[in-house]
């Protein structure tokens, strides 16, 4: 029905307009609310959250019935379902969000210059931000959250197997804003259609400053092609831990579990492991045995296949592959540059970590990858906006651009130049 | 002759191709190089070019020569024409950014985690640039030494009018690599071809992180529609002077002067003056008359042209015209309200100033107008890297993210986290 495509289509494009304009307008009055009222309205989508757990839970139960009838998948099944304890996590997030410090107003910098002018730049919001995202519905209030304590509107598109949980968390989001004494249109949800996220990807009209997909990297990649604005992107996590020649054994068993197996689906999560040649004979064999006994496969170079042979040979594409899954690719290395030129190649500048007690080697590898986060003796499952002590996060950026890595509520802000003269004129 | 475009478009994406990877080689080489190699290869640059001064404008004579038998328009010619002065002051210029506070490595925040981590950001390079530019040959030594100066590679795509001054200025920074002992690929220049702008625009096979546009507004909206990569954009300067009602009547005199007619063609030039309708009747014919006496074209609305008739009629139009040239449109406002509003309907979110005697009311405007640069009793004119204190700037960006108002060195860096810990997993 090519016609009915157009009409929607059309109609999209006219409803994202509206939304747009309604975007700026609750923009303006956003960004002049002090950081109580913010606040105050962060805090009260906890509340209203938990008013209407009976309601979101029914409207879950909806969507997730739907879900199994289409054979949606357990794992994404898992990630739509709400109950008890997930209700009670999206409001405590809230609530801490509402606690955390304010970005907005606060001095990044000051000096005067030879003409007697006084500079300082101050954090502003971003304006307005289109998000568009997948299953997990607790995306609607974190997002909310976020984006009111940065000052910046947001217009929503969830995934339509979430509709109806996405609306019922949208109206305690919309109760809240009102009680607050702030525009709801500070933060919308379009309808789920294609449609709509098209129109969203096409700039509402202009009024979009900021794209951020969440979600799978089908997602990401196709936002970033269609996209008019800018893209906050949350790409591959391609994350190394690299065992230097003069790594403590203990310590090197023991992150290489956490990084691996803590959790195999989050982009933190290691999906290479470096081993020095010259420390390979020594503790490949105790840190593979770790990773075995716990339900890892391990794909390993001809080399770590020889000194711990219950690996499956790594080819290639295993060097590229973020797995999200029990798999790590085991490359023997011919020492600091060779880890650092493996990365280089191989990498997705997200996070890597090196474990070693030598200090120096410890600096020339953190110096020398380029990657949104590098570690010394730590987890590369550390990477999450929480553990960075940013409070929430809406993603770890892999861009280059603006923010790299975990995203909060501060790196949802830009700045403006404030300049005070005393009648100055230009030579 | 479509077949040979192909060939041409072809031939033009493996150059292109192959000045990426070697220009991401370069890159590994540079961001690794001292501060001290940076600035001696950036000082060589202005050396070379005093050297070289003969040839560069012999070469310039022959593009200029082109130009006037091409009938290019005065105004492209005298951006093109290089003499003694302005090769001074490229090799000035670059001697100043070369004596420079180095950005890279700078710490721009350190805090612990209850995990025991130590967290760190610092600042890194933002990796590969390619960058169009229209006549001006400066360009090519001033984005030489401001991206040496941050650790990046850059990729210039100059205009063809002046290719030949563009290869002589080239032909002095590959010399000043050489005997800094640098990669020569830090800098290229590709042809002057259409082809070659679109390859680099296409990414150059993904090796660009970031493609800066430096010329008209035509250039930059064909830029920002065909990049791949982000774009740090210079739109338009609609730069707005206000004078309040609490003005010095000598000061809003002096600033508007200055203002508009310091230099017409800036981007910091006012091209709006509003005007509170308390303070119109007593200051509006003396600013006025000064203006009119220095030859500026004068479009008012009603409320202005009755008190001074010697003006033209603005249309809806004028309130949205960057004229870049001897006119300036004239309102007469309601106040501050309808001075921010006005501001928010029309501007371009660059420079504004407010011209009062009282605190509240400037302190107001700056909070409540959302540009990159915003001043009080202040001539629009200073919107400029050089009087921010940034030594040269690259341009003014007008995007929202990552580096807003002036570009210099530091804004064309990025930041990594670097994180210490003690052998941390994470429960």
């Amino acid at each position: 029905m090519p016609d009915s495509n157009v009409t929607s289509a059309t109609d999209a494009r006219d409803v994202l307009a509206r939304m747009g304009r309604d975007a700026r307008a609750a923009q303006r009055v956003l960004a002049n609310a002090s950081a109580g009222v913010r606040s105050a309205a962060i805090a009260a989508i906890a509340d209203e959250v938990e008013k209407a757990k009976a309601e979101i839970l029914a409207a879950n139960a909806q969507d997730v019935a739907d879900a199994e009838k289409n054979d949606l998948g357990a794992a994404k099944i898992d990630r739509l379902r709400l109950d008890d304890a997930r209700i009670a996590g999206i409001a405590e997030a809230a609530r801490a969000i509402a606690a955390q410090a304010d970005p907005l107003g606060a001095e990044i910098g000051r000096w005067g210059v030879k003409s007697g002018l006084q500079i300082a730049r101050v954090r502003t919001p971003i304006g307005v931000i289109g998000m568009i995202f997948e299953s997990r519905p607790n995306v609607t209030v974190d997002a909310a959250a976020l984006t009111l304590r940065s000052g910046n509107c947001v217009i929503l598109r969830g995934g339509s197997d979430a509709a109806r949980s996405n609306a019922a968390l949208h109206a305690c989001v919309q109760r809240a804003l009102t009680g607050a004494g702030l525009p709801e249109a500070c933060v919308q949800l379009t309808p789920a259609s294609r449609a709509a996220a098209d129109a969203l990807l096409e700039g509402a009209d202009g009024a979009i400053d900021l794209i951020i997909p969440r979600g799978g990297k089908g997602l990401v990649k196709a936002v970033q092609e269609k996209a008019k604005a800018p893209v906050l992107a949350h790409l591959e996590g391609i994350c190394h831990l690299y065992i230097h020649s003069a790594a403590n054994l203990e310590m090197a068993r023991a992150v290489a579990l956490n990084a691996k197996m803590r959790r195999t689906g989050v982009c933190g999560a290691a999906e290479t492991l470096l081993i020095d040649r010259a420390a390979a004979e020594t503790m490949l064999p105790a840190i593979a045995r770790d990773l075995t006994a716990a339900g890892c496969e391990l794909r390993g170079d001809a080399t770590a296949r020889a000194i711990y042979p219950d690996m499956a040979p790594a080819t290639e594409e295993d060097w590229r592959t973020e797995y999200l899954d029990s798999v790590l690719a085991v490359r023997v290395v011919d020492g600091m540059d060779a880890a650092v030129d493996h990365i280089a190649e191989y990498g997705s500048n997200h996070t890597e970590s090196i474990i070693t007690d030598d200090e120096d080697a410890a600096e020339h590898f953190l110096r020398h990858v380029d990657s949104a986060i590098v570690m010394h003796n730590a987890s590369t499952q550390f990477a999450d906006g929480g553990e960075f002590g940013m409070g929430a996060e809406i993603g770890i950026s892999t861009n280059r651009l603006h923010a790299r890595g975990p995203v909060g509520a501060e790196q949802l802000t830009t700045f403006k130049y404030v300049v005070h003269g005393s009648g100055q004129t230009r030579p």
